[in-house]
């Protein structure tokens, strides 16, 4: 009989291997993915590309001829003796005394993904993305956007938070309206969820803070550089607050400890990209009536559109609170009733307006989230005000029957919220395998 | 102008303040849900429901008369004196001075949540899920559920896998078939993923170890204890292996950090539910050929689908490992290639079988997972031998062409792993939403 016990004995070396043990001089083995071959005749380097970077080896000529033939994009053993290398990406080089091959391409690649940037269009980099991810510079973004991801978890953790997975198959939207995918289930009428929006607020009366992180789909027919109709969205969902400050307070939270965690965990990747990270002492807050006449004003701009901000007019806000108040991140609170969900609690003092709240950064919305409405009958009331009907929604408003506390939350797209820390201008360059309205592929 | 910098000040405290401050005799402020009263006519003992557990408070009937009347289901702030009581629950109690009521119900709870073991089929509970949760001990199931996928999560990291998110909405299932649940796409046919296979292969090209936890979704028409038609998945998928046994250490490796993961965060609901934790070892590993010979003569027991484990005898293999080498879980390896998907590697000692393994816990298959095809040529071979046509495989068999390295990976259900771990009988039990063929709702 064999047994696991969780023991893998494996001879080949890691990068971190390789720089924290005293092994220089010494023989290693390393296996990895050939990413570049330069050839000066009497000698050649091959770089390796490893899970945490690369790592150059290089054999004369009169060794090579002994040895299996290397192209790019083979993964192979390189057996060779480590040495202390300045001119070497990491300082240092492996002297090669052997190779074996463990897989060989059938074809070179279709772009240079061994250039340090990928100098081809985003449409080149989506249609051949299998392999324009290998880029360092590619796939750097994606540790980035773990980064985020692992700060939300750790510090929503930290604040009580419990992680929770809700269906995404569903009898009806959150949000209501038409951009809503349909299917077939065992035929019925189901849905794509827009939002965990109703389970994570049912499940506040459970755990009282419940944080989610998991697609959402949105069936909406624009394609702008800002939106996808697949997206990951970061969500969480608290009860017992006083004011929904506490959410903006909790967001801040956050946003500062994902600072600190990239700064620790992804030096490596922020600087491969080169990425200034953003420095958040105070995020300003101001009304939503305010800052939009603030803007007219200030940039003489005709209000257009009463109910919402324009995509222009939060790029101006951006630039208004990074000129006078050095802040990447302006809080703009109070949105219109008209235009946020029935669910969102209207402001006591003046109800055409919400207790509700847009997350802006670098002048670009990155978060939508607000106090909720608890009470049973405010919650039909408002649904009645609005000629809507309830189908679909019974179990959601049965929750609310039984007793609810005061809550809010917010919802954040991850990759957009990467997109703006990268200083990326399409939020396609920043998603894994973008979802748009021509891509379905791959 | 208003400013958010993460700081929260509240001045009601949560279970872990009053238990790890020297509050005793002094007065403290808490929030939370009414979950019991209890009327013992000169007094009450009004029972709150917080995050972190039951807290009781108490009052004489005098008090009580000046204060708010107080019913089940409630949202409260009481404010009081923090005395020690041994005969309470966590051995500390409140002493009433103050009442504000925070939210109202509008009925009394269709079930007893407050009773220590809700007494109700899992019908009932599922119907009544938004409230059957807030018992404390189906609360705990997810608790524990959490602590599973913070240890898969965990455990991952440290051996140097990137976590990832892959598309839900595609255009061809990965392991085909009818089992997919179809979707419009603006006006294209797309479908739900059954798993996030082919992505995470084509990432082991980029990071060469990988995770997911996401959603899948598979169409199947039966409806048993064991099967959800929606479901999370952990997912991972790692490069460079030499043999797929160290996709097992890999998993038996998580298994047992794990164990000392719930050990360390999660002995309250261990407690709560009366857990025993597997004790991992080293799980023992078995073809599946003798295994299925093995079970056939020790339990007397004629083989009827010679190419896959039935439900029965997987529950008879985990009774005989059990038995025999005191073990909860079994590795069976060496499926037949007829019934593992195109991509698995077949066995070169043995085209018949594969290089792939299920995970048994505690005689349920808890894990699917092996080496797969890297090489493409053969990737196709075996296309062509099966008859599978290649449409919609495009961008995957791309990526072969420019080169993988050996890999392999695992897939396991959360809700199921949970189940086996918990000790229940019907995979519903350990789902917060479940979706199977007559549940859509809630």
């Amino acid at each position: 009989m064999d047994f696991c016990s969780a023991t893998i004995v494996r001879k080949d070396a890691e990068l971190g291997d390789l720089l924290s043990k005293d092994l220089f001089g010494h023989e290693v083995v390393i296996k990895g993915n050939v990413h570049s071959i330069t050839d000066l005749g009497e000698i050649k380097f091959i770089t390796l590309r490893k899970r945490e970077g690369l790592i150059q080896c290089v054999a004369d000529d009169l060794t090579l001829k002994k040895l299996p033939a290397i192209k790019e994009g083979m993964s192979v053993t390189i057996t060779g003796t480590l040495r202390k290398e300045e001119r070497a990406r990491g300082g240092i080089e492996i002297t090669i005394k052997e190779i074996d091959i463990l897989s060989e391409p059938k074809m070179s690649m279709p772009l240079s993904i061994s250039k340090w940037k990928l100098n081809t269009s985003l449409e080149a980099k989506l249609d051949y993305r299998t392999v324009s991810l290998r880029n360092i510079r590619e796939r750097a973004k994606f540790k980035i956007q773990e980064g985020i991801e692992r700060a939300f978890r750790q510090y929503l953790e930290s604040q009580g938070f419990t992680g929770i997975h809700t269906p995404k198959i569903g009898a009806k939207g959150a949000e209501g309206g038409a951009n809503i995918f349909k299917l077939d289930y065992f035929h019925r009428p189901a849905v794509l969820a827009q939002s965990p929006q109703f389970y994570k607020q049912i499940m506040v009366g459970v755990f009282d803070r419940v944080y989610e992180v998991g697609p959402v789909f949105r069936a909406e027919k624009h394609n702008t550089k800002r939106h996808l109709n697949e997206y990951t969205s970061l969500d969480f969902e608290m009860g017992f607050i006083e004011d929904f400050s506490e959410l903006m307070e909790m967001e801040t939270g956050f946003l500062k400890y994902m600072v600190e965690l990239l700064k620790k965990d992804y030096s490596k990747e922020i600087k491969i990209l080169n990425v200034e990270l953003p420095v958040i002492d105070k995020i300003p807050c101001i009304r939503f009536d305010e800052v939009k006449s603030l803007v007219s004003k200030e940039y003489n701009r005709q209000i257009k559109s009463p109910y919402d901000l324009e995509p222009e007019e939060e790029s101006l806000i951006g630039k208004y609170f990074k000129e006078k108040y050095n802040s990447d991140f302006v809080f703009v609170t109070h949105y219109p009733s008209k235009k946020r969900p029935f669910y969102a609690m209207d402001d006591p003092d003046d109800e055409t307006y919400t207790l509700s709240f847009d997350l802006l950064y670098n002048g670009m919305e990155v978060t939508t989230g607000g106090q909720r409405i608890h009470d049973y009958d405010m919650l039909r009331d408002k649904i009645r005000r609005r000629g809507m009907q309830t189908d679909g929604l019974e179990k959601y408003l049965e929750t609310f029957k039984y007793g609810m506390p005061p809550h809010g939350g917010l919802g954040a797209g991850l990759e957009r919220l990467t997109m703006q820390l990268l200083g990326e201008d399409n939020v396609r360059a920043t998603t894994l395998f973008p979802r748009d309205m021509s891509r379905l592929v791959p």
